[in-house]
């Protein structure tokens, strides 16, 4: 018998299908996703989680003309399965595959591009006013996570929604945690609505009270009401979003697809601002993943049979912060840890349980995360600001206003910087480089291996200043971590390698591609120097200085836009120096660069050392006649 | 008879002053308030609101032990006065003397730094979660207004600090606006605690009520408990803040000294978290400001007796923005506007009131507005987003993420760019072209007179894509606007003056600055050119890469930081044109700067004429010689 899924080449192919049907679609599209999650690596449990809601409102909504927003979007496989790209998934997060995250370009079912938290609503408000401007008519779901609800702007968007009054759902798929724990006492709150008795109302008893609702309708708060209100709130739960003009729903049980088309037909008719209340389980029908729901969340390939990682994973530059801060923690009470939800991901897994009262995750809320360390290292407190360097996007004006203003003494922890790989566009942390390298009174700070990481955080607290240091995702350089630390004088670069010819100057992950370069250009008798500048700023201006006194060709190599990056930083301090040297800028051009492996990502970019090597070529011919190139031609890898 | 001022050099002395007598010292405070404003300029509404209360926290807190927070810090100038400072309060906001706004290094009664708004709970509730670790005791007092709470990070630290539990007091100071009309469901339901019966609550009323409180204490939200809470909510108002686990108490009138004295004592004693909601009035105490808070939140020099201004105002480019907006929307019925509570200082109170549907204020919701637009714009409107330089970097990761990574067209009015003269380091716009000209899509332009914004924001709309304007505050250069708009290329530079010396590249207020500074030259014998740019991104590479090619003396000028800014731009493209002139950048040094007038700064940086034509001279004395330089020495201005 053939899969049900074979019939199913568009949303429009679900609207016949009866309740076991869909049923029967859920488990073919589960067992897709696990498979394809092996095999590409992915966001799987979320993605397990939300498979009968996503059938749901495909079922109900007229898609595409109906829209549909999916916060941060790493929950959209399923909806990318049903809105023909079935035949694709196996290329997801792939180099020129299907993206990982709902993507415009992609498709006419994807209205919004996502991938950080917490905009949703705002996008989805924006698109219901336009549409009420230009007097069209069509339905607009927002679907946010318990998680990314925490976020300041999601509140902001519910404030804004509710006071504008127009026509616009919200599904909040409440999956009790958000990428770890889930914190904040929204989340207190969002558990005593589950605990309700009324939680899972069965069809009937959700018919009845669904109509009974707009009756009563929103912002309904006044004196007059009062009593009302108050039976109100015996009745329907979710008063916090009724006092923001939202009509609440639920709670309702996300794998009941009776229930979920029930709900979300019935309130499709219903006039301003829903907020749909569904309880879904993260790694729903996969047991390793509701096992381990955190671990997860976004995955490498892994075994089906036994949900362990294919590849035993190389000590990454996310460990060797985790373990330093227990150390440091250990020898300093003054140290304390802060993340927005990335607890696992930032690698304080051990700090949390080592110092609880000394860890704080405040939920999907880097701009308060930053804000809040402020607030501690004016009292004395060390705290280091663990966040992505893509997420920390969001806490840029606290980094200025509240950190560096006051010179505050705060290190930033800043981890997936440079190119990420898979998750493509919207998490390269490509931009940190030249969004903290203007802010006054700011250390900024990228490793080359693993053991200068852990020298640089130690040396971080020996400045007594904000310091923000950022390194890129997964395994080191393979060189280990000393037991001893070695402190780093500010701002200290270190040459690493001697040659006559020409003079990179690398930083982070650049001072190993500079290296191969070197080695390459080595094979073709030029000789490079190579140095680690460690400091995006200050520069070590004596050193880079009379570096670039003594080279008329230095080529500088960084994981970060070439605009306002640390290229530019050098052209600034050769210009301060009124030096004419020809340099060279490698780094990530500008544009949004797409998702595929980090490897891939550098090939296309001409950014790998065959690539470096061919621009060296093409900027200075003249090396390959003097040094004796022979082999390689411009255009050449 | 002395003024009961006179007796009070610290917030100690006022611990034996009767509520007679200190609302006797209220009166004197506001006569200080108004003639210091009206001589230097300030925020004066807002100021006048919270003298009671200012006087009632000192009052009752033992500062500087215990610490208070000021929410954007605008309103502290009542806490200036009886925290040591009054003989320094009419130096307030000039140039050396007091800052508008709490600042560390001025006063230990300064705790945390502030200027932006909605930070005050996350400072706070760092403070007080060091305070515990540190096993210390003391009180710790945020105090927000009603528009601040509608920003998103303020909602993030309410969660946050409910999730904790640790105590914290914050003021809810509800003045029942931000700068323009507050907007948000969360302003309705506020309105709707105000029309509560029990309002302004008598004083022994309010003694058993703030008894009753504790015994009830935070997140009660319980499944057992329904039936108390529904009777709670009955008496006791605030259920949002409840729920958020805040034990409310209010609303309290915020001009009744012994209510708050009462209120603030009694709630110190309570455990974890307070929410106490204070009614005040801005512009309280002074006519002119009562009957229009909005023109006197930020006002210049006034005539105390009649409130009028003291300069008659010239047209300023907010002002050219605004009838740009009404002009335009009338002929295109997809523009719309939205600004973050700053209707009138963004210039859009005339669009307001012409297009009321087309015109959105958000609140104080920087990243909500910014997404919103991408909304609108995703659906074929062409939404203008006005807000100012510095507080659009609460947005930064809203316009890389959701605006420019999707190519959306945009237009972003960025108001108040670079330096903004007397509110000092927390406003001043000078890091816009930084922060902007690294993320892809985005076009950056920059006017250098009134007539090329008019031109600029027409030209904006046809290039189809993201696009950020950013111009100064206040006047115009006197030029006017003509009748018809001009289409501006992209991104077409152009000449303004011709000289074969040297060359200057100007932009936005630079152009202007380096005129001046070539005239100065021109009767030494030096002739400079002198090109606006227009464009920092994309630069006009045709035209400044062939002036490049001609001039051996180049020098840009911005008013933005050096590093990463416009400058930095020309050097990169030099750079890659592999062509080694000279460049002289002139910009904002790498530092926080001060206060004072505008005029005050750029002197004090060596940015005005002068200055430049001095930096020119030390970096090349060869001019002198040359160009018959005779008067000027390096040194001498």
């Amino acid at each position: 018998m053939g899969r049900i899924l074979d019939t199913i080449d568009s949303p429009s192919d679900l609207k016949n299908l009866k309740v076991p049907q869909l049923e029967e679609l859920a488990g073919e599209i589960r067992e897709i996703l696990v498979n394809t999650v092996a095999e590409n690596g992915g966001h799987l449990a979320a993605n397990l989680g939300v498979v009968e809601l996503t059938l749901a409102l495909h079922h109900v909504l007229d898609t595409p003309r109906d829209k549909i927003i999916w916060d941060v979007g790493h929950q959209c496989y399923t909806h990318k399965v049903i809105t023909g790209r079935k035949n694709e998934i196996h290329t997801l997060r792939r180099f020129k595959g299907l993206s990982g995250f709902p993507k415009v370009e992609e498709s006419i079912y994807d209205v919004f591009n996502t991938g950080h938290s917490s905009t949703s609503i705002s996008a989805a408000l924006g698109m219901a006013l336009a549409r009420d401007l230009q007097r069209e008519r069509f339905r607009i779901v927002a679907v946010i996570g318990d998680g990314a609800l925490t976020g300041g702007m999601a509140f902001e968007a519910l404030n804004h929604a509710g006071h504008q009054g127009c026509d616009l759902t919200v599904v909040l798929n409440d999956n009790e945690m958000s990428i770890s724990r889930n914190v904040g006492a929204l989340s207190t709150y969002l558990s005593n609505l589950r605990s309700d008795p009324a939680y899972f109302r069965r069809k009937a008893e959700i018919e009845s009270w669904v109509q009974r609702i707009p009756g009563i309708g929103p912002n309904i708060v006044r004196v007059a009401e009062k009593l009302k209100d108050s039976l109100k709130y015996l009745i329907v739960p979710g008063m916090l979003f009724e006092e923001l003009g939202f009509t609440y729903i639920g709670p309702i049980d996300g794998h009941n697809l009776q229930d979920l088309i029930t709900v979300l037909g019935k309130t499709g008719g219903m006039k301003g601002p829903v907020l749909i209340h569904v309880i879904t389980q993260k790694g729903r029908g996969y047991e390793p993943a509701l096992a381990k729901p955190d671990e997860f969340h976004g995955i490498g390939p892994f075994n089906v049979d036994t949900g362990l990682p294919l590849k035993p994973a190389s000590v990454t530059y996310t460990q060797v912060f985790g373990d330093f801060m227990v150390q440091r923690a250990s020898q300093d009470p003054r140290v304390v840890a802060i993340t927005a939800a990335m607890t696992s991901g930032t690698g304080l897994s051990d700090f949390a349980r080592r110092f609880p009262d000394r860890f704080f995750d405040v939920g999907i809320c880097e701009q308060h995360a930053v804000t809040l360390a402020a607030g501690m290292a004016r009292m004395g407190l060390r705290p280091v600001v663990a966040i992505y360097s893509t997420f920390l996007q969001r806490a840029y004006d606290q980094i200025v206003h509240d950190v560096c203003l006051q010179n505050l003494p705060v290190v930033f922890a800043v981890d997936r910087a440079g190119l990420v790989g898979e998750d493509g566009p919207t998490h390269h942390g490509v931009f940190d480089l030249s969004y903290l390298r203007h802010v006054p009174n700011l250390v900024v700070m990228a490793p080359s291996d693993e053991n200068e990481l852990a020298d640089m955080l130690y040396s971080a607290f020996s400045y007594d200043m904000p310091v923000a240091v950022r390194y890129p995702r997964g395994s080191g350089e393979g060189v280990g971590v000393k037991k001893e630390r070695k402190l780093i004088h500010l701002p200290q670069a270190r040459i690493i390698r001697e040659g006559r010819n020409m003079l990179f100057l690398g930083i982070g992950r650049g001072v190993g591609l500079a290296l191969r370069a070197a080695e390459i250009l080595q094979e073709q008798g030029i000789e490079a120097s190579v140095v680690d500048a460690r400091f995006v700023k200050p520069l070590d201006r004596e050193l880079l200085g009379s570096l670039l006194r003594q080279f008329e060709r230095v080529v500088t190599v960084e994981d970060n836009v070439l605009h306002g990056g640390f290229g530019s930083a050098v052209l600034e301090m050769a210009a301060d120096l009124r030096r004419h040297c020809n340099i060279l800028r490698v780094g990530v051009p500008d544009r949004f660069i797409e998702h595929g492996s980090v490897d891939a990502l550098f090939d296309e970019l001409g950014m790998d050392a065959s690539g470096i090597v061919a621009k060296v070529m093409e900027t200075w011919p003249e090396l390959t006649r003097t040094g004796g190139w022979r082999i390689l031609r411009f255009g050449e890898k």
